[in-house]
C-alpha cells in the first residue's frame, strides 16, 4: 500500500454537487419558458412510445424473469436482525453490514475486501435455493479468485485513479459465485460477467461515509442480478472485461492480463486472506499489536505509563495522524487514540472506537501521552515501540508485522474472540458460539438454515 | 460526433472473460488443498461475524429503510404489459424497454439519451406516491438538466474512454428527479447525488447486446435508490462529484465545471433534445431522409428505380457500412438497407428493421441497387443523393440536415405517428391514442392513473 501522488487532481473545484442540490431543490415549478415546457412534454411522449413499444420483446422478457425471480419477497434474512427480504436487496444489506464497520477481510496485495461482495451475495441466494456449505464454500472461493485476479490485473494504477476497488471489480467476484451457484453454463456464466462489468460501483471519496460500505453491498447485489439475468438470457458482450472498451481497459491504464490467466485454477488469492485484529486502518496495526504486547508482557496499567514513543513510516501519520479525534469514526484514524485504547483494554475492537469511548477520561490521559516519530528506515508494516515507566523502565518492542498479516495470521482461538466479541451482543452468546462453530465448519453443513438461524434474532 | 482515436486501446488482450466463465463453471468442487478450504472456513466465518456487529447501526437502519420502501411489491407498472413490481425495478424495466429499440430521445451535444434514466425512475417513484403530471414535468426537466450539464462537462473524453454515457452519468439524473418528486430537502438531494455518483453504469462495449439498454435501466434504478437512502438518512461524500477522487475526476480526464455551474438555470439541455425518425443510427438519418423525399415527390415505386448513389462523409460508412445484412440488428448498422427500406416503405421504423424485413427479397432487389461513395466534403449529418430511374431520369437531392435534428425537429403529427406506429400493435390504437394525447399534453394530468391506465395492457 503506498499513497500515490502522480496522478493529477484538481483540488479547487467548485462545489458542484452542493450546487446541483440547491438547484434540484430550490428551482421553482415551471421556472422556464412555456417552449422548454412544451420541450418537456414531447420528450416524455415520445420516451412513453419508445418503453411500449419493446415491451415483448426477448431483452424485456429476460429482464422481467430476473426481477420475478426476486418474489416474493421474504426470500432471506438480513444477518444479525429478525426480516427477511428479497435475496438482491439481502446481497445489498448484508454486504453493507459486513463493511460498515471497516473491520472484515482484506487482500493485501489489492486493498480489496474480498467476501462483503462474494459471500453476501451467495448466502442470500444459496438460503433461498437451499444451496448446501460445500456448495456454498466452493462459490466462495472461486468468486473470490476471479474477483482478486481482476483486482491484481488493475492494481494500483485504478485504485490510484480514485476508484474503491472493493465495490469496483467486486461485482465480478458476485456474478461468478452466483453463476456458480446456480450452475450456469459456460456461455451464461460468460454474460453474467459481462452484465456485472456494466456496473462497477465505488468511489474512494466516499470514504468516511456510510456510501462507503454501500460499495460492497452494491457489488453483491449487481452480480447477483447479472447472474438471474443470464440465467434468462440476457446478453452481454463476450469480451466485456477485456475488449479495448471493456471493462478493464475503460477504468484502468494498467490492464496485466498475465494475472488472470496465469496458474488460473492452480494457485489461490483466497489463500492470502487476512483478517483484522483490530477495528482500523491496517497501517495503525503494528503499534497497537506493540502496545497490547507489552501491556500483557509487564502487566501494565495506566498508572504505570510516564510515556510511549512509537517510531513509525511517516506513511502511518499521513493516514492516521489525527491527535484528538472526537468521534468515534475519527478515532479510527487516529494512532494514538490506538495505542492509548490498545495499552488500556489489550484490545481494539469496535467498542474501542465508539463516540463514547473517545472521550473517556481514562483514554484521553493516556493518549496525551503517547508521541509519534518519523522514521522512514521502519517499514510501513512496523511499528517501533518503546515506553516509559512511572518507576523508571524503559520498555521496548519492534514488531515487524502485525498479528493479522500474512506473516502472522490470527489464530482461529483469535478469530474466535472476535466473532463472539461482535455478536454476542447482538444475538446473545449461546447463538455467536453456535453461530461460530458452523461457520467455521461450513463444509458440514448440510443446508444453511440451522447457521442462518443462528446468525440472526428471533 | 467523431471518432476518438487517440484513446490507447489493447486489441489483443487474452479472452479473459470466456477463460474465467470457463473455470467458474468447470473447475470442480474442492478443487485446491485442505489449506485453501480451511482459508475459506475462516473467511466466511470472519465475514459472517463482522455482518452480524453492526446490524443496529444506522447506516442499516437508513439502508433497511429504503428497501423496505419497495415493498409490498406491486407498486409500478411496466409500460405495454400487464404487470406491477416494485417500484425500483419498474425504474430498471422501463429504462430497459425504452432503449430497446434505440429509437429513444437525443441530446445530441453529448449522445446521452436523457429519458430514459431520467423519465423511467420519476414514472415508478410518482406512480406509487400519486404525482401529478406537472411534479412529474418539472422533475424530468430537472433531473434532465443536472444529467446533460455533468455530461456537458466530461464529453467527449469520457466517452472516448469506453464509457456509455447515458448510464454512466444517468443516475445523477435519476437521483436529482426523484429526489425533486420526494421533495427532499437540500442536504438529503447532496447525499442522493452523492450516494449515485458511486454507482454509474455502462460501457460503450456493450453496444449491440442487450446490456446497452440494460444501461439506462439500471442507471434509473440507482438514482432512484440513491434517493430513496437519502431520504432516510444515508450519507456520502458532499463533494463525490467534484472531489479528486470524485466521480467527475475518476471516470474523464475533461472536467469542465463551468458547463455546470454557468447559467443554471437559466438555460436548458432539454430545449436541445431531439427524437430519432428512423429506428437506426443517427448517421444514417439524412440518406433514409433524402431517399423518403425523393420518393414522394416522384411517387417512385421499386420498378422505377435503376440505380442509387449516395455521396456520404466517411464517416457514415465507417459506422453504418455494412453491405449485407442478415439480421434485423445488423441492418440497423447498414445504409444501403435503411435507403432501400426508405424508398419502398417511405418509413424507417422499428418494423422496417425485423429480422423477416432485412431478407425480404424486394429489400433484398433494391439495397442492391444502392451504391455509397466517399467524399468527406460532404458533412456528418449530411447526404447527396442521386436516382437513375428506369425511364432514364436522373433525380438528386441534397439534405443537410435530417428531419429529427435540431436545425429540423419532428412536428407533432411525425411525433404522434411514430409514437401510434409503436404503440397500437401492443395496447391497440385507441389506447395508443389516449396514451399520446395524455402524455403529450402532461401537465393537465391532475395524477398518473389514467395515463398508465392507457400505457398498458389490461
Amino acid at each position: 500500500m503506498a499513497l500515490n501522488t502522480t496522478v493529477k487532481a484538481d483540488h479547487n473545484a467548485p462545489a458542484i454537487t452542493e450546487m446541483l442540490a440547491k438547484f434540484v431543490v430550490n428551482h421553482p415549478s415551471k421556472g422556464w419558458s412555456d417552449a422548454v415546457d412544451n420541450e418537456a412534454q414531447r420528450t416524455f411522449a415520445n420516451w412513453l412510445g419508445c418503453a411500449i413499444g419493446p415491451s415483448e420483446h426477448e431483452t424485456l422478457h429476460a429482464a422481467l424473469a430476473a426481477v420475478n425471480e426476486l418474489a416474493p419477497a421474504p426470500q432471506a434474512s438480513l444477518l444479525g436482525r429478525k426480516e427477511k427480504v428479497d435475496m438482491a436487496n439481502a446481497a445489498l444489506l448484508n454486504g453493507i453490514s459486513s463493511h460498515t464497520f471497516d473491520f472484515d477481510d482484506t487482500h493485501l496485495k489489492t486493498i480489496i475486501h474480498p467476501a462483503g461482495p462474494v459471500a453476501s451475495a451467495i448466502l442470500a441466494l444459496g438460503e433461498h435455493i437451499g444451496a448446501s456449505g460445500r456448495e456454498i464454500l466452493d462459490a466462495l472461493v472461486i468468486g473470490i479468485e476471479v474477483f482478486c485476479r481482476v483486482g491484481n490485473a488493475v492494481y494500483p494504477n485504478h485504485y490510484d485513479r480514485g476508484w474503491h476497488i472493493t465495490g469496483s471489480t467486486g461485482m465480478l467476484g458476485s456474478a461468478a459465485g452466483c453463476a456458480r451457484l446456480m450452475k450456469l453454463n459456460v456461455l451464461q456464466t460468460q454474460m453474467a460477467l459481462g452484465i456485472a462489468a456494466s456496473t462497477p460501483t465505488g468511489l474512494r471519496e466516499q470514504f468516511g461515509t456510510m456510501t462507503k460500505p454501500f460499495h460492497p453491498g452494491s457489488a453483491a447485489k449487481a452480480g447477483l442480478m447479472a447472474a438471474l439475468m443470464a440465467k434468462h438470457g440476457y446478453t452481454a458482450s463476450k469480451r466485456a472485461l477485456e475488449a479495448p472498451r471493456g471493462l478493464m481497459q475503460v477504468f484502468s491504464d494498467k490492464t496485466d492480463w498475465s494475472e488472470v490467466t496465469e496458474n488460473l485454477g492452480q494457485t489461490w488469492e483466497i489463500a492470502l486472506n487476512t483478517y483484522k485484529p483490530f477495528a482500523c486502518g491496517i497501517v495503525i496495526h503494528p503499534s497497537i499489536d506493540g502496545c497490547v504486547e507489552l501491556r500483557n508482557q509487564y502487566k501494565l496499567t495506566a498508572a504505570d505509563i510516564e510515556k510511549v514513543t512509537i517510531k513509525v513510516h511517516s506513511l502511518v501519520l499521513e493516514l492516521t495522524g489525527k491527535k484528538t479525534p472526537v468521534t468515534g469514526l475519527e478515532s479510527k484514524f487516529s494512532v494514538y487514540h490506538s495505542c492509548a485504547v490498545g495499552l488500556l483494554y489489550g484490545q481494539a475492537g469496535e467498542h474501542e472506537y465508539t463516540d463514547e469511548a473517545v472521550n473517556r477520561p481514562e483514554v484521553l490521559s493516556l493518549r496525551a501521552k503517547v508521541e509519534a516519530i518519523v522514521d522512514d528506515a521502519i517499514a510501513e508494516a512496523s511499528s517501533d515501540i518503546t515506553i516509559l515507566t512511572t518507576d523508571g523502565r524503559t520498555l521496548h518492542v519492534h514488531i515487524k508485522n502485525a498479528i493479522g498479516s500474512v506473516e502472522r495470521p490470527m489464530s482461529d482461538v483469535q478469530l474466535k474472540a472476535k466473532f463472539v466479541d461482535q455478536s454476542a451482543p447482538v444475538i446473545g452468546a449461546e447463538k455467536a458460539e453456535q453461530a461460530w462453530n458452523l461457520a467455521r465448519n461450513l463444509v458440514d453443513c448440510k443446508d444453511l438454515k440451522a447457521l442462518l438461524a443462528a446468525a440472526t434474532r428471533s
